[in-house]
């Protein structure tokens, strides 16, 4: 099990250096993100290197018995690298060129940045390929930077050459007969830049596809560089969740030898644990069954946007076990110690401004020697899977859709947070995933849907299986096309039912059983289904054919969990969280009450509030 | 009777266009407008043109027994011609080039842009002025793109030179002695763009008068060229309302062949209502007695911003009546079918995404069959107009005025509520307009006033007419500049008051009669009138003047209604639309209750919930 | 007693310049600044002097025994000069270039406007430095333009290399090692521009450093200038306070023969007369002893950004007396007469637009007749401090501080606010200040701390002052870096405390001794003090070491009073403003009610709603 967090030696003296190996050992630190923002250090000037501190820092590192996770710096390029390539700034949809200053100043298909990058790396693996204490890349940081510069223009265009081959299919594609939009032409293409009213949303679409590939391109150039290198050390790279990031980590993880996620709850107490247990899931869902990593958590603070709010006594420990309970193996933090300048000044460490005289210091100490008592290994079991679909989430951000109040990542959390409030670890699954390991599927609003997912959620339910699908599903073809005919489009067949009409709500409606629905509402017209409850007039609400269910409007967490009844689920009450994994079965006490749970033979065992406890599940799988 | 709807066959593969005839036929509809969107389509290279599918289109039509209001593409130039001419990309107030990707992208003042227009336009003249299917030509589309480049700098230049002659009136009329703003050459004269504190209010004046002016001119020039060629068809283009668009309708209407008006209401239910009538008013009182066209609305659908509300049972068809009843000799929508793809394709279509087997289609059937048995025309009957200026509101849109609360539509829209609710159908009146006709005449807020319109009231109320006048009315010149020795200005003969002070309000105030004021307060003293109602401290809130009233502050609408009881009008509560066209009467039941009205021959008729019914006028006039 | 206002005769026909004369004479004006805003007029083009009206403005005001404070009009240059110097217009951190316009259009770096300002200025001087009617040079106006071109840059980096010597200096004072933001040649050194993420605090809080030394360079140039023209006349520009202004005006204060400064409260009633007394204290402590003035005030109005509220009657005599009786020699207002266009025309002035015929310009004349009887001189007595630091106030305005609801100013104002209303007349002082005359020192958030001051405090303390200092305070040194070990880094000594961890709150918190704690607190370790209140876990919220208080968290305006009695100030309740000056007492009464004070010789003295009253203090000094 790792443990440890990002590294920053450079923002201290060498004085310091010592004492922080010192203190990683008291911590149980065992891994450590060297070199995230060190390019300004590393390369002062062009091609001039400076890897003498770098050198003195791993030693000790390895003498202390602190492996290094080797960060490539080029996420954030030195303020000399953006006088000599002005073109390499990254530049806004307005035409604003940005300049350093700040991390990620770059613009991802510079060439200049991409050679930059190349040179930094490879010195980098030259000099430490062969560094005992060396034990995994670490490329770029949280990629996720936006680009509409000419640079990318070209890219774009190289990208959608390959994808649609003739401009007359990207037309097409694009319903570019819509307001005079035909390319005739394809150095006409663009990124979506600032122009005078509506954007179309197909280019919108395509744009962050091609976006999360660049980036991508950027990450796998140096990762098969390093591992020329170090063919036997995994690569990987942080990924960031949020809606800002233009990247599809579902691909991605095909790329990284371990996924590793950054997380960053928005909000304390319940609302952190929720968002905890769901980006876990996430990257566990993501890494397909392999080891994943937490990369970073912010110790003992968790950041609302308004204010950073102190982490109760344990809950630094709690939120970490509850990602290892869900198959991490290793919980790093952002960042070792609490940096005295810059940016982040404020941001948290596990060495806070205060020093390791301090509670959260302690807690920190704690956490390590728990974890190293740590045993986990073998699969997280999960019954129930949601659809993922990141391509379909960028859609939902369209600007013109028919409520401005669709929210992608509501409707995913909220068929999360009902499945973990009742019981169920869940897996999150591409609508083209093998789903048959699954007893139930679920489909929050998954606006875009091809041909062949769809064809594939119709065999799950074919061969027996149970599928909940959410308004507004399935209505877009993959090019954000709406399919014809009523709605829900490519899943009429399967749910038997044909839309007419999609009515968003302002104000709640009573549905039949003491349901409530919110924000939306469709007139539904059953063509193979039955009503299971109904609008006030008498019209199908929610519907089931076989094993699949349609709901034509927003429930309340209750309603959700009551259609997850209906379709065969248990939903006992779990005020705990309790996940197996492997032979162990992890029970977090989350909150301020004693719990009784079913403990190891299934006899009732006591958790303290607060209180994490490890055992052996009742039976091996 | 018009009836149709935008066709744009474009997006659609031939073998649609086939049934789009045989369901238009269905639906009644007799007119479409075709092309809007059509440059990319139709002039595919520069100089290069492709009729052949619309030649197919229009054939069909023609068979189809459907006639064309032939549009000339313009308000969507085509990504090549972008390209070609960057300089006529339209650029913001802070110096950003937009760019192609939506619609409107093209700078009017740019000679490349007119040069491609008067091109595509004549091209598209000497194609089809002899064809059988076309009935009407629609230049461009809802004319209001801003634009603050050096060609627009150029034009406004020599507006203003032909306004003003001299450069010294300029300084005068715009006050530049203010701020160290004097111009001493026209070359210093820019419109306004971003610079560092409030801009110069009679500058930003004076460029909306400039743009509205400058479209225009695009507009006529087209308008003469098609004229050429086709002098006994009509000439139009579709103004669309709201307070982002810089155009001056009233001034438009005289030279445009038919007013023609696109309307979507911003809120659902008697929101809806009461703007269909304002709009329709205010269309009507643009043709000046010609006959009008409702050009767009939305089936089926009200955007209320936030989301898309379906309209009712029967509403859409009772939306298109008002507009019939209030004058219009056509109702189309935007468009006949909803888009697959591009930037509107969640915007409704008479044949919906669910096709023509659905409520909306047949309620457009519906439609269609109900304006083929109006007979419709004959003046609408209106006793009562309100003062409607443009320019008034642009002036009272600046950023430097004593509340940010004033809102000159927001005063319009409550005088014309109350009177559409009391039974009146109102005209909208230049203040320059021979007012004689009218019982009485509103003028809310309206602050800017020149001294030739001032005399107008005067002459009006001299006459023996009502004239009701509401808060910061006349309190400015036609260059915006303070009328100085006592407010309301140009008004205080007429009303016989001076006013010392304004009092923007926070909070309300209670005045005499049990009314109550909010948002304004003013420091009145009578010259010559008498106080109505009177603030806590004994001043005049509301005063009389012979047939002038004043009122120094906003009332509610019960309260508006009081004060124009007192004016003398007969205020019944009607909660059914009656309109006189001509000999017929048109009442229209829009509530869920049903409502007795005075029917044909003055007996008792019952109208059902949501019913239209056309009788004959008690007496001819 | 200085009596008038800014007059703008150019905004007007000469025939209206004798009849200001003439009203002036009768309202008691006796000195006005005039020409702020004249360069277009006195320079027509480059080079082209007309100072004939001027001429004839100051000859006109002499005869009329009217003094005049000539201005210097580099605040706003004429449209001109941004044609022939466009280099030397503003440019935002998005790099938009901003226009004339409005006001404040140049870019205080850019030679050409470096050179052109002491041109006029010359030629103002050489034109009237013996006018008889020339009582005080007024430079320039509201100083506070940013700008972020490449001149500014440029400056930026030489006031840097002055600063750090070594760009070694910089790099460590600034934390460039965090982000890889580590320069390695000063021309890699920018002004904050628009960049990917969060800037570098540091460099933000160095830049409002620089740019209020820069915008001083170009005062105390024209100063000088001046200066050699008319030794014996007092150079002044007016200060404007607001967050937006990035000028140090403590700093300022030293370079200004006359402290003035302009005051326009944000809201009507309490908050105006309270942020008058803040105003004028802080005038007075600027000015160091020495006379200074209320250059701006709005007559009659005040404006809260909705709108405009009208003064009560005698309120703006009551807010004028309320600056002389903290120390100011002259009470004047923007504008004389109200500008008829313009941005400001709706701008109050002491002749509105209604004329002299009213009730304001009748307060006008009778504030001038009690100004003409009103002898004051000698000191302001303040027995209490408010610590005053405008760069720990930037520094507080950093995007990353653990809370975004941190408020200088509004910990500022709530201290000031709390003496106010019982019975205290504050003082500000610099951090580095003696503070040993002082009964007592407030330190309100003090985010920013340097070694010298800490222990100007601690000296304080040493020799038996009381301090009472607020949370979040000495945090950071000079560069904005964190002090380490333990907050309140700086202060941890002298308060006896060492505070582990801050913990930003998001609601309220129940201390002891029926306190409420909002906004923030802190994990506060006793080293050396004792608890005075606790939070509800007992441990300390506020505490107490010989005279030193540290308050942890915020207090509403009661429980900061509280704390002040703990500290042994008395603190009657004061529904009147008594001010003592030199000899004399000065007693407002703001409120609506009659209240009794101790008048001369101790008696008891009534005063009237809204009355003013000036009596000779009970003992001397």
């Amino acid at each position: 099990m790792f443990y440890g967090g990002d590294y920053n030696p450079e923002q201290w003296p060498e004085e310091v250096w010592k004492e922080d190996v010192a203190l990683m050992r008291r911590a149980g630190v065992n891994l450590v993100t060297v070199g995230v923002f060190s390019w300004a250090r590393l390369e002062p000037s062009p091609g001039v290197y400076d890897f003498t501190w770098l050198d003195t820092v791993m030693d000790l590192l390895h003498e202390g018995g602190v492996q290094v996770d080797l960060a490539t710096p080029t996420a954030s390029p030195p303020p000399w690298f953006s006088l000599l390539h002005p073109d390499a700034l990254p530049v806004t949809a307005e035409g604003t060129r940005l300049t350093h200053g700040s991390r990620d100043t770059y613009c991802v298909s510079a060439p200049p940045y991409r050679q930059a990058s190349m040179s930094i790396a490879r010195a980098l693996a030259e000099r430490y390929h062969a560094h005992p204490a060396l034990a995994m890349w670490h490329v770029h940081n949280e990629y996720g930077t936006r680009c509409h510069c000419d640079h990318v223009a070209a890219a774009f265009r190289q990208w959608l050459e390959i994808r649609y081959g003739a401009l007359a299919a990207l037309n097409e594609a694009w319903t570019t007969a819509f307001w005079s939009q035909g390319y005739s032409a394809w150095e006409q293409v663009t990124p979506p830049r600032a122009t005078q009213y509506l954007p179309n949303p197909s280019q919108a679409l395509d744009f962050r596809r091609f976006l999360s590939d660049e980036l991508l391109g950027h990450f796998t150039a140096q990762r098969d560089l390093l591992k020329s290198f170090t063919p036997h050390l995994p690569v990987t790279t942080n990924f960031v969740f949020g809606d800002w990031v233009p990247v599809n980590h579902q691909r991605w993880a095909r790329e990284v030898d371990v996924v590793a996620i950054d997380h960053y709850p928005s909000g304390p107490g319940t609302t952190a644990v929720e968002e905890g247990a769901f980006a876990a899931d996430l990257a566990r869902s993501w890494a397909g069954g392999r080891p994943w990593l937490l990369m970073e958590q912010a110790a003992g603070v968790v950041y609302t946007g308004a204010r950073m709010v102190a982490k109760r006594e344990g809950e630094t420990i709690r939120h970490s076990m509850q990602h290892v309970a869900r198959g991490a193996d290793g919980v790093l933090f952002f960042q070792w110690r609490a940096s005295r300048g810059g940016a982040e000044q404020w941001h948290a460490g596990m060495v806070p401004h205060a020093g390791p005289s301090s509670r959260l210091f302690g807690e920190i100490c704690e956490l390590g020697a728990l974890l190293s008592d740590t045993e986990a290994d073998g699969e997280v079991a999960a019954e129930v899977a949601l659809l993922w679909d990141a391509e379909a989430w960028w859609a939902l951000g369209s600007p013109g859709l028919p409520s401005l109040e669709l929210d992608y990542l509501d409707a995913l959390r909220q068929a999360h947070r009902v499945l973990y409030h009742h019981g169920h670890t869940a897996d999150f699954a591409a609508p083209s995933a093998d789903l048959s390991r699954y007893r139930a599927v679920l489909v929050p609003s998954l606006y875009l849907l091809s041909d062949a997912d769809a064809a594939n959620l119709a065999r799950y339910v074919e061969a027996g299986g149970t599928l909940v699908v959410s308004f507004f599903s399935g209505v877009a073809d993959e090019h954000a096309r709406v399919r014809l005919g009523g709605y829900p489009g490519a899943l009429r067949d399967v749910l038997g039912v044909r839309v007419e009409e999609l009515r968003p709500l302002d104000g709640p409606v009573s549905l039949t059983h003491g349901l409530t629905g919110t924000l939306w509402s469709e007139v539904v017209h059953l063509e193979g289904a039955t009503a299971v409850t109904a609008y006030p007039d008498g019209a199908p609400a929610i519907t089931r054919r076989r094993g699949a269910f349609y709901l034509s409007t927003r429930l309340d967490d209750a309603g959700y969990a009551w259609v997850l009844r209906q379709a065969g689920l248990a939903m006992p009450d779990s005020p705990v969280e309790l996940v197996r994994r492997g032979d162990t079965v992890f029970a977090i006490n989350h909150t301020d009450l004693p719990h009784t749970v079913a403990g190891p033979g299934g006899g009732p065992l006591r958790l303290e509030p607060g209180q994490v406890r490890l055992y052996p599940a009742q039976t091996s799988r």
